[in-house]
C-alpha cells in the first residue's frame, strides 16, 4: 500500500527541503519504501519510475494544523453572518443533522480538495470521525483525528467511553492516524470537560486539540464567567501541561503569549482566512513567532475559509502578516513555508517523519509545476511559491511515497462520485 | 475577428448579471454579433454554437482596473524590500533596460494570465506601450493602455510629441482599445507634467490614469514639499477636472475623500494585494464607498502580488474589508464582484459596452466552471466566486463574443511559446 519495496526518482527538481532558511538547490530526490532514501545532485539509482521534475518546485507536502473537514457541506452557506457566534447559530442546527454517511463523502470531498492543494497531513476536528479515519486510509493520507467534546463531564465521559473505541477501531493501528482529544472550546466545555481531556490525553499519550481565544467576545465572556482571560483559565485547568495544538490565538495578550512560550509542547495554529472572514481579528504571529512558540497554519473549515486549499492559506497568511506589522519583515517567505510544513509537524508531534525533505523521513512531498503563466518567469522560488502559486500549479503530490496526485489528477480518490454523493448528502440534509 | 454574424448560446447557467444587488437566475444568454442579443429563461434561438453551461457561474467578465502588464518579467523579483521605496530603486534599474521585444513579449505574457483568470478588459500604466496594443488586438482583449509620464514638462511634451502617435497607430482606430495618459505619480511627476497631462486629456476627450497616496511617505513628502495633502495637490493642478481613474488612494483622509466623492468622474482603484505585500497599508475602501466614490479593482503589477489573477484579488479585497473593518457588512459578495466588474467598467468609461450581462452590451462573460471539489457544493453562487473559486475553475471566457478561453485553454495566444519567450528576454536583461 505504501510503495513497500518501490522505489520513486525525482531528477531535476527544484527543492527546498525547509531543512535550512532559504535554501533551495536543483537537485533529485530516491523514494525507498516509501522513505526518504537520499536527497542531492546528480542521484544515480535504478528505481521503479523516475520522474523529471524539470521546471518543477519540490516542497515538502502541507500540513493543515487544524480543520473541520466534513464542514464542506457547508462550504458558502449562509456565510453573511456579522461574525463568530451568529454564524455558528446558522452552522450548529445543520449539525444537529448529520449522519455517518454524510461525514463520510464530505471528508472525502475534503481529502480530495487537501490533496490538489498540496497537503498531506491534517489535523481534524469534527464528530463522527470513525468515517474520516475510514476515508483517510483510502485516500493514503496521514491524520490527527480529534475525539470531539463538548458540554460537561457526563458527555465527555460518555464519548470516550462510546466513541474513542469506534474511532481507535476505524484506525486500526494505522500508523498514518492517530486519536487526539479535541475539546472544542471555553465557551461550549465546561471545567470538568477539559479536565477529563487532560486526563485522557496524558492517560493515552495523546495531544490536545482545542480552540483558543478566536474572537474578543470569547476573552470577554472568559473575563466575565471565569474572571481571567481565556489562555490563563485554560493554564489553570491544566490544558498545556499534556502537549497541545491551540487553534486562532487571535487575542492572546503579551502576558498570556509569554505563559505559553514557557510550556514548550504547546503549538498556536494560525487561521488568517478564517479569522478574517468571520472578522474576528488578526493574530499577532510575529509576537509569537519572537517568543518562541511554535506557529503552525490551518485552513480552519471550509465553511468559514471556503476553501481547504493550503496553497491560498500560505499566500493569506503572508499577505497579512506584512500588512497587519508594516513590514515584510515579519514574516518571509521561508518564515510562512515553515509554518505550513514543519511547523504544521511539529505541532501534531510528527516532526520526525514528516515536514522536511530529507533522508530518512517519510515521502511526504508535493511538486509545484512552475511552468504555467503565472508562475514565469519564477525568480525566486520561495517567493514564487508564496506569492504567485496556486491550486492549478500543484502537479503531484506523494504520501509515505505513495502518489495521490498525478498532473493534477487524483489517484486514490474518484472526484466526480465523490461530488455527486457529497451533493446528494447535503441536499438530503437540508430536507431532515 | 469579433465573431461577425455569429452567434452563439449559452444555455442552463447560473448567471450573475450584476445589474442588480444579489440578483442571479439559472438561465441562458444569446450572443450574436459579439453583442448581448438576449438575456432570459428558455431561450430558444438557432445559434451557431450552442454551450451546455449546466454547473457554471455566468458573471460580466472581470476589469482589471490598474495593472502594469509588462511587470510580469520582474515577478518574485526582489521582493523582500522593507517598503514601496526601496523596492522601486531595485526595479528602476531593469525598468531602464527594457527593449520593444521585452514588452511585446511581456504583455502577451500577461494577457495569459488575465485571460486564465476571467479577465477581458484592464488598465495598463507601462512603457512602449504600441507593443502592448499589438499584443492586445492578438489576444482579441479590450483595453485602455496609458501614456505612461515622469518627470518635468519637457519630458512630457517630447512623450506627447513622440509617443503617443506611435501607441495611436498601433492602436489603429481599433474600438477595443483606447489611449489615456498616465503620469506616474506626484514624487516621480512636476506639477507642469500633471497640467500638461489635464491638458492633453481634455483636448482629446480621455481619461487621466495616476497613482494617488500608496504610502505614509508619499503624504509625509507631499505636506513637506507641497504643503498639502497627495489628493488636495492634485484637486490643485486640476487633475480631478478630467475623468481620472486614481491606483491605492490608500491614505486619503476624510477631507480628500470627501473632496474626492465631489468630483463625480474621479474613481478610486483597489489594490489590496499589492497594498498588503508592500505594506503600504489598508485602502479605507468602506469609507470611499459610503461617500459615493466609485472603487474598481485593479491587481497592479505582477511583481508586486505577484500575479495578475482578478479571482485572487476579489478574494483577498473581501478578506481585507472584512477584517479590516471588522465586519462582514463592510462589503458583501456583491459589493466586491461589482468592484471587479461593472466599477471597473465605469471607471474605465467603459460603463456602457462591458461590466454586466445586459442587452446590448458587448459579450465580456466569464463561465466558471463549479464542478470541483473546492467548489461543491456551491450553496450561494456570489459567496462561491468570491471566496471559494479559483483559476482552475474559470473555464471559458468571451470577449465581444470571442472565445479567448475554453475548458481553461488559451484559444488565441500560444501558452508555450509565450512562456519560452519571455524568460529568453529576462536572462537577455539581466545580462544587459
Amino acid at each position: 500500500m505504501y510503495n513497500h519495496g518501490m522505489s520513486t526518482l525525482i531528477k531535476n527538481a527544484e527543492i527546498i527541503p525547509m531543512t535550512e532558511r532559504d535554501f533551495h538547490f536543483c537537485g533529485d530526490i530516491l523514494i525507498e519504501d516509501g522513505r526518504i532514501k537520499t536527497v542531492g545532485s546528480g542521484i544515480e539509482a535504478e528505481a521503479d519510475e523516475v520522474i523529471d521534475a524539470s521546471g518543477m518546485i519540490a516542497l515538502p507536502s502541507f500540513v493543515n494544523s487544524h480543520t473541520h473537514t466534513s464542514m464542506v457541506l457547508m462550504r458558502n452557506y449562509k456565510d453573511t453572518c456579522e461574525e463568530l457566534m451568529s454564524w455558528l447559530s446558522e452552522i450548529f442546527p445543520i449539525e444537529d443533522k448529520l449522519q455517518d454517511n454524510d461525514i463520510y463523502w464530505a471528508s472525502k470531498l475534503a481529502c480530495a480538495e487537501l490533496i490538489q492543494s498540496g497537503c498531506t497531513t491534517f489535523a481534524d476536528m469534527y464528530f463522527m470521525v470513525w468515517n474520516t479515519a475510514k476515508v483517510v486510509k483510502e485516500a493514503g493520507m496521514r491524520a490527527v483525528l480529534g475525539l470531539s467534546i463538548s458540554g460537561d463531564a457526563e458527555e465527555t465521559k460518555k464519548a470516550i467511553r462510546e466513541k474513542a473505541p469506534r474511532i481507535e477501531d476505524a484506525i486500526g493501528g494505522s500508523d498514518l492516524l492517530r486519536l487526539d482529544i479535541a475539546p472544542h472550546a471555553i465557551y461550549t466545555c465546561t471545567a470538568e470537560t477539559y479536565e477529563l481531556s487532560v486526563e485522557w490525553a496524558k492517560e493515552n499519550n495523546r495531544y490536545l486539540h482545542t480552540h483558543l481565544s478566536e474572537t474578543m467576545t470569547e476573552v470577554n465572556d472568559s473575563l466575565k464567567n471565569f474572571g481571567m482571560r481565556p489562555a490563563k483559565y485554560m493554564e489553570k485547568l491544566g490544558v498545556f501541561s499534556v502537549p497541545c495544538y491551540l487553534a486562532h490565538c487571535v487575542h492572546l495578550d503579551d502576558e498570556e503569549a509569554e505563559m505559553l512560550s514557557s510550556y514548550r509542547t504547546s503549538s498556536i495554529v494560525h487561521n488568517p482566512t478564517s479569522n478574517m472572514k468571520l472578522a474576528s481579528g488578526i493574530a499577532p504571529v510575529r509576537k509569537y513567532r519572537q517568543l518562541g512558540i511554535n506557529v503552525a497554519l490551518g485552513t480552519d473549515g471550509a465553511s468559514s475559509n471556503n476553501n481547504l486549499s493550503m496553497i491560498k492559506e500560505i499566500n493569506t497568511a503572508a499577505l497579512l502578516s506584512t500588512v497587519s506589522n508594516m513590514t515584510p519583515s515579519a514574516a518571509r517567505p521561508y518564515d510562512i513555508l515553515e509554518m505550513a510544513t514543519i511547523n504544521g509537524a511539529k505541532a501534531l508531534g510528527l516532526g520526525d517523519r514528516t515536514g522536511t525533505i530529507e533522508e530518512g523521513k517519510d515521502a511526504d512531498i508535493v511538486l509545484i509545476n512552475t511552468a504555467d503563466v503565472n508562475m514565469t518567469p519564477v525568480n525566486d522560488p520561495l517567493s514564487a511559491v508564496v506569492f504567485a502559486c496556486d491550486r492549478k500549479n500543484v502537479d503531484t503530490v506523494f504520501c509515505r511515497g505513495r502518489k495521490l496526485l498525478e498532473h493534477g489528477v487524483l489517484t486514490t480518490l474518484d472526484k466526480e462520485e465523490i461530488m455527486a454523493r457529497t451533493r446528494e448528502c447535503w441536499q438530503d440534509i437540508l430536507r431532515r
